[in-house]
């Protein structure tokens, strides 16, 4: 990614970056793709669960809801009018260190896209009726998520890892907070997080960099976000974990499970070893977890490792959904599986393969213009100036050595188990996690 | 899409269609997107549970499972050790009509992934030992299909719509059949049903059709797919909807229903009209029902209307999730919406809107060449010759009258209400559905 402070004046070939600062300091980022159809378009903003006090919980994703709702000069139906009218897609998810409004149109609607999340973003009237029925939907989307019994036991490892971090919170909010939640305190929260310099606006595809520049000046002096100095940011860390098995009786048929340990952080030096181990361990069909427990055993449909990372923490998961008293065997499976990396590290042409999978799989994700977009986006908000190369390079480097080393330090720990679903045979989870080191 | 039987000697350019047939009845069809860097490569086989029997119902799906379980030179492992380690991905789905196995890999590896799909298709083992591997890891896939309330009220719907005819069935097959069903049935099946002249083989990226087509001759001669006459088909019609609610108890969070009518088929006159008004309905957050029950009510996260098409035969659904006590009230806007439209139709902006909705959407799915692959797999395999020019054409004639003439046709009539999760006021239900058309 080229860090120049100013747009470079240079013409552009298919892949370069290039960024702006606006004297507001809203940054500017885009990866012209000239012979793409399409653009997609991202707002993202340095507001997350995270920055949310225990009283402002869920607060963030509130505020994502209730910016669609209108503007002096568009209604609800509007926004999303204008855009699907033109075959466009328009939505925003909010994340732990982030919240994104994002957007895919043809390139001759670019600047409409742009205009409306604008608007959307500076102008929102967040009329109280809007807000009331917002609650509502949003009360209905955490019963959806008590619904989804994987969600559900990845919720109680991370409440657990995090202890009483707000990273150890949902990022929806609870009941109680969305329930208590003023109209007041949302826009609050808007008027304090949404501004011109903690947001990013990024875009990959068929873009033009100096006219999305331009064209974003005024928002930069919109009246709604004002500039202003970045936002407080109170830096957490992730307390260690303690062997736990955290349960939650529901009749479902499955029992959904989640093994946590404590992973580490996006500029975390291991964190290529770490990911090159969770490919090894469950990152696909060939992993040696998938391998052992669905093509061998038949335990379950599937089993995945996964490595997540926020700024300077991080969490690396084994989950798997199975019948109820199968969860010892697999809880048992992973043990040994884990075990024995730890103990006699991988060999060669399994680092090698697991190598060429990231690289393969870097490459094809980044054909399409959504996920440079994404990638772009976050990795300016977050500060992180590394390239693609630099992230490929990096996996290359790591030896034999670097996944034992992780191994030991992360995967022979006391791990949490959240599981969700039928009773099962505690006895037997509760032993296996409590003796893991062993 | 061009139809000549034999390839065109001719260069080709970005988007041109080239289709060959071997002498086996083996079908080709690539679509070359040169400055793609990849390559979507998928085999059609026309076997799917509506050519099971009864005895059989689960047999393709079955099939599909133990296909990636080894081959001679091939194990479980190495099959997708193959392709992961370049970084590429490989997998299948059952369908009703269809089965696809399907890969997308650089375009150097393109060769590759060809012979490990022909191996896996050809020659596999279909040992004891991993066909009861499998048989477990389906039932646990049937426990997950059940934790699903949106899908089990899907279920509950198609039954009752298409009542004894095996589209109505569930692709995956029942505890009881997937207990019952013996080796020698899915093998039979095997023979049966994945002959060259039941596949189409589809790439659409970095491909070079001649090679490709060099490269599958040994397919169609290969020891277990011999080649031979078309598999039987028998046609089939969907029953007329009787007016019904069907409900199944559980103790979800969320109650999820799906209002269903009988459609129309994939070669239907009436189909771009059914489709617009589909997107008109509920094909977006500017349609008519996200309109009044999400943004207006904040009665439900969300609300779709969907158009499912087979090769004679349809399904009209609208599908919702709530909390249980709001379920009629959602059904009555639902009622009031679709009898708006029978009454006094669409608006022309409505129907312009909806007609860029879809252009749009398809050019956009359209830049990727996974969705090219697909589309012109299933269209070869279903004998539409038809472009996707025609397609959007199609929409593009499609006037007021048209649209209100299939609401009248299809949505006026009585439809079937699955609804899965907590009790809800069933009276209330009965009584909107019994008194649809008043």
């Amino acid at each position: 990614m080229t860090r120049n402070p100013t747009a470079a004046a240079r013409r552009h070939r298919d892949g370069e970056i290039r960024r702006t600062v606006l004297p507001s300091g809203l940054r500017v980022i885009t990866e012209a793709m000239p012979r793409a159809g399409s653009v997609a378009l991202g707002f993202f903003v340095d507001a997350g669960s995270r920055h949310e006090t225990a009283r402002q919980h869920g607060a963030s994703h509130f505020l994502e809801h209730v910016l669609f709702k209108g503007t002096p000069t568009r209604g609800a139906e509007q926004i999303s009018a204008e855009i699907e009218g033109v075959g466009g897609e328009i939505n925003a998810y909010t994340a732990k260190e982030h919240t994104c409004f994002h957007a895919k149109v043809l390139g001759a609607d670019r600047e409409l896209a742009v205009e409306v999340m604008i608007d959307m973003l500076a102008n929102s009237l967040i009329r109280s009726e809007d807000l009331e029925a917002e609650r509502e939907v949003i009360l209905d989307e955490i019963s959806m998520h008590a619904d989804d019994p994987g969600e559900s036991a990845h919720e109680l490892v991370s409440a657990a890892l995090f202890d009483r971090d707000p990273l150890g919170r949902p990022v929806i909010g609870s009941e109680e907070s969305i329930i208590a939640m003023s109209r007041r305190q949302v826009i609050n929260y808007w008027r304090k997080f949404y501004r011109p310099s903690s947001i990013v606006v990024s875009a990959a595809g068929r873009v033009d960099h100096d006219r999305l520049v331009a064209q974003l000046t005024s928002f930069a002096t919109s009246s709604q976000v004002r500039p202003s100095a970045t936002p407080d940011r109170r830096p957490t860390r992730p307390r260690a974990a303690r062997p736990a098995v955290i349960s939650r009786s529901r009749s479902f048929e499955q029992s959904s499970a989640v093994l946590g340990f404590g992973g580490v952080g996006r500029f975390d030096p291991r964190r290529p070893a770490l990911n090159l181990l969770s490919v090894i361990l469950g990152g696909g069909m060939s992993s040696r977890l998938f391998v052992e427990v669905r093509e061998r055993r038949g335990l379950a449909y599937a089993i995945d490792a996964v490595q997540g990372a926020y700024s300077d923490a991080g969490m690396f998961t084994v989950e798997w959904a199975s019948h109820a008293e199968r969860a010892g065997d697999i809880l048992a499976v992973v043990r040994d599986t884990i075990a024995a990396i730890v103990d006699s590290g991988v060999s060669a042409a399994e680092l090698a393969r697991a190598q060429g999978q990231v690289r393969g799989q870097t490459v094809l994700a980044y054909e399409g213009s959504t996920s440079r977009m994404s990638r772009n986006g976050a990795a300016e908000l977050t500060g992180d100036a590394r390239t693609v190369e630099d992230y490929l390079r990096s996996h290359d480097e790591v030896g034999l050595d670097d996944v034992t080393t992780v191994a030991r330090e992360l995967l022979a720990q006391p791990p949490v188990l959240g599981i969700v679903g039928p009773r099962t045979n505690r006895r037997r989870l509760d032993r296996i996690v409590q003796r893991w080191v062993s």
